[in-house]
């Protein structure tokens, strides 16, 4: 499962968003089994317009990390500083190998 | 050097598009050192819309990559396949970590 989540940030919040976004980020790939990859990345012409690739094992794994306490905390803490949310469901295009490429990348960190 | 390319595919092309996508990407990763990560996807509620995450060690491994042979040879096969081409570049959040992190697992592969 892999999801381009395309986020706006309020400018007054946009530095705390991020480093809670990193944290929350680095939390879920490192202590949930299900969740392949998370890269936030943000356009270079507007600092504010965020995007998220996200990469989950299955789509009970993603629930999963819904449930998770880190999550929770970040979407409760950021939930004023989020300006417009849009979660955009994506298909690898080379979907045999990429998946397989990144657990065996986080298998490595482990 | 990161980047998130949006490009609408003239329906009629797709397959086509796709396949020539998938070995140039390929081939880019394999044979660049300067290359890090070609990431492609495409919107599973509009599959016409790819979009690439590209990641390179510097804007000189980049500008090195548009002259090889096998770019070159995507950039025109598909020139008639491709309804619009936006090339939008990102920063990683984590810009310390995850260059380093796709440049591991790209050694690893090798």
């Amino acid at each position: 499962m892999v999801r381009l989540s395309e986020i706006e940030i309020d400018p007054a919040y946009l530095e705390e968003y991020k480093t809670i976004l990193k944290e929350e980020s680095a939390a879920s790939v490192k202590l949930e089994p299900g969740v392949i990859a998370i890269f936030p990345m943000y356009r270079k012409d507007s600092p504010t317009s965020v995007r998220i690739l996200e990469m989950y094992a299955s789509k009970a794994a993603y629930e999963q990390h819904l449930k998770t306490s880190h999550f929770q905390k970040y979407k409760t803490t950021t939930l004023k500083m989020v300006k417009s949310l849009k979660l955009v469901d994506m298909e690898s295009l080379d979907a045999a190998t990429m998946p397989f490429v990144f657990r065996k990348l986080k298998q490595d960190n482990e």
